[in-house]
């Protein structure tokens, strides 16, 4: 039978991707509904090679374009969040891929999940945001929820369908970014244009950054935390220079299973797509001959972003939204050259401890305290810097 | 429900191991029948810990002993072959512990298989020689026949639900034993207290220089391809001196899934004994911090076992058989000292370009191999001393 999938944020980097997987399986799967943000050219063009019954796009004035261009097609198209959420929620869809960035996706997935469908997760912020009432709506299932990214994939394969309870922890691998052993003196002096290479991966900036400052790591514990149902003492990270092992489990018996490849985000992409079978992939094969594999602890002093997650979430309620946010602005603020690296985490930190945290929150107040800690992490930015908000 | 546990082979060292898997795993695990060759002291303590509805022994003298030792305990006692396929085909027996050493196994295992039982198989004897016949009797099943030794073990964990056609390839590990980059001239002078010193596992005398020769691996080649049913192109050797990864699978999307752990059997016991789930286990957890992991590609000319095993499996018939009769001479007058290290592959070399292969084999023909190739490897040993045979 045929696997119908809608892509949210199809024209992003892991929306292309998951078209790219989709035709690279050919038969069996057909691409149902699309949306994006306001990127109309590339949505016809993607509308004209999948054919789907619907597209959306958050913009008007784009959605308006796209009417006229893809005119003649059969393909409806939708705008706005309204349009989103029928997207979430298309009834012949079977999987619908999260895609899009930001906390705009937590309503989707609540919606699709809502419907019983299977989502497969990039959508980072909606589980370290809104993990918190996800639980509270019940909506956390391992098998509805697959995660699309290397180590939280990784640890999914690692697990196959061994129970919480005959896990003993997981370890996260974490390539340590550029900056794996300097010191805190080099730290300071970082630039971001040294910051935006990465070693092993080819992402955006925002992530680029969150990589060089393990705050990427930390917010992957949050994620795994939610996806996994797992204790926070039972999640480790484990400096893996090579990112050739995404992730691994440790069992109560003593085994500890690894999951490797070549780093390639196709991989965990069509994981999730084929589920629960495996199926070829373009992916290179992983050659494991004349291969060496390190691994180290993480240097927790000189990365302070890594515990500030673990410490957002073992508060959690509202703070986990705060970390994210303050985080978002400190990064900005950073690639825009106006704080120093090592002022990343301290932004952070200075933030969180003005917030007062609210237990067992709703979205609206995850949002408000999401709002609450951009705006205070700018204020404190600019006493810093001197600069006139 | 209790678990019924019968161990065949239950003095030897995987038998001994077993019963302190089974001590610690406590409630829910019984052990309903022990058999042993002659060793009826150590069996008669086993029996009194573990309190068994039937021990069986080998020889006469030594279950006479048995008999008189253990009377009152409740403990029927039997002898001989016929004993053993009693042990095996246990009425109350859920799973067969199969670590009895030689080829004497496979009867056992046929019984027991027959009878609908699950086996966890440590003897390598009736896989390499009897796989063959096992196959076309229709009674390789993975679910029913539970590897336990570290490599297939490993591969059984990886694999999970995954069926054939998902699998690339395996990945089976191996030390490369205490003479790995040694040449050929180094190879030719070593002596039989160097090729007992393994550097990774306690194992016996025979295992350790199979290991030194790289035979094991390749008689662990013959094992996969029957247990999990793959072509011998699917099945790769790779060096991990570090003996911590135990094996990888590769599926056809590019995936590798990797087990690892500390070097103790009791592991891949304790996963036959508990399968499909994890509980805790006396082993030690693998700390993977600070751990470096290397891969080499095996050295095929220096150690030619490998490929004798897998020209044998390729050749199929009975010579797995004459592979296996030639090397466990070979191995023995190493040991005693009337042949080099480099002479082991050539005694085997000699004795199988000297075998004509009966194709689709019964058990008498295997049998029968087995002496032939015995019989032969010693005649071309003493030409080739000068010892009268």
């Amino acid at each position: 039978m045929e696997k119908k999938i809608a892509i949210l944020g199809s024209t992003g980097s892991i929306g292309r991707q998951t078209l790219e997987v989709v035709e690279a399986l050919g038969k069996g799967y057909r691409v149902v509904a699309l949306t994006a943000n306001n990127n109309d050219s590339l949505l016809a063009e993607q509308i004209r090679r999948f054919k789907p019954d619907l597209a959306v796009l958050t913009g008007a004035e784009a959605a308006a374009r796209l009417v006229h261009n893809v005119a003649g097609t059969g393909c409806a198209v939708q705008q706005g969040k309204e349009g989103q959420l029928q997207a979430a929620t298309w009834p012949t869809a079977d999987l619908v891929v999260l895609a899009q960035v930001g906390f705009s996706g937590f309503a989707p997935l609540v919606a699709a999940l809502k419907e019983g469908k299977r989502v497969a997760l990039a959508n980072k912020e909606s589980l370290v945001i809104g993990g918190s009432i996800l639980k509270g709506m019940g909506l956390l299932d391992r098998e509805k929820i697959l995660p699309v990214d290397s180590e939280h994939s990784a640890i999914w394969q690692c697990l196959g369908n061994a129970g919480p309870e005959e896990v003993a922890r997981v370890y996260l691998t974490a390539s340590g970014g550029p900056f794996f052993g300097w010191n805190k003196e080099s730290l300071h002096a970082v630039t971001p244009a040294q910051a935006l290479k990465h070693p092993n991966w080819q992402m955006g900036n925002k992530i680029t950054i969150d990589s060089a400052t393990m705050m990427n790591k930390g917010l992957e514990v949050i994620e795994a935390k939610w996806l996994f149902n797992l204790d926070l003492e039972q999640i480790d990270v484990i400096i893996h220079r090579q990112s050739i092992i995404h992730s691994m489990v440790e069992y109560i018996d003593g085994s500890i299973i690894a999951q490797l490849g070549e780093p390639d985000m196709r991989l965990p992409i069509q994981q999730a797509l084929t589920h629960p079978v495996r199926v070829k992939s373009p992916v290179k094969n992983l050659n494991p001959f004349d291969k060496r594999l390190d691994f180290y602890p993480p240097d927790r002093d000189n990365f302070p972003c890594l515990d500030l997650a673990y410490r957002a979430a073992y508060l959690d309620g509202t703070m986990p939204a705060v970390l994210n946010g303050a985080n978002e602005v400190a990064v900005e603020e950073f690639i825009g050259n106006r704080i120093g690296f090592t002022a990343i985490p301290e932004v952070i930190r200075a933030v969180m401890d003005r917030h007062t945290i609210i237990d067992n929150p709703g979205i609206d107040d995850v949002v408000d305290a999401d709002q609450w800690s951009r705006r205070k992490a700018v204020e404190i930015i600019d006493a810093q810097t001197g600069r006139m908000s």
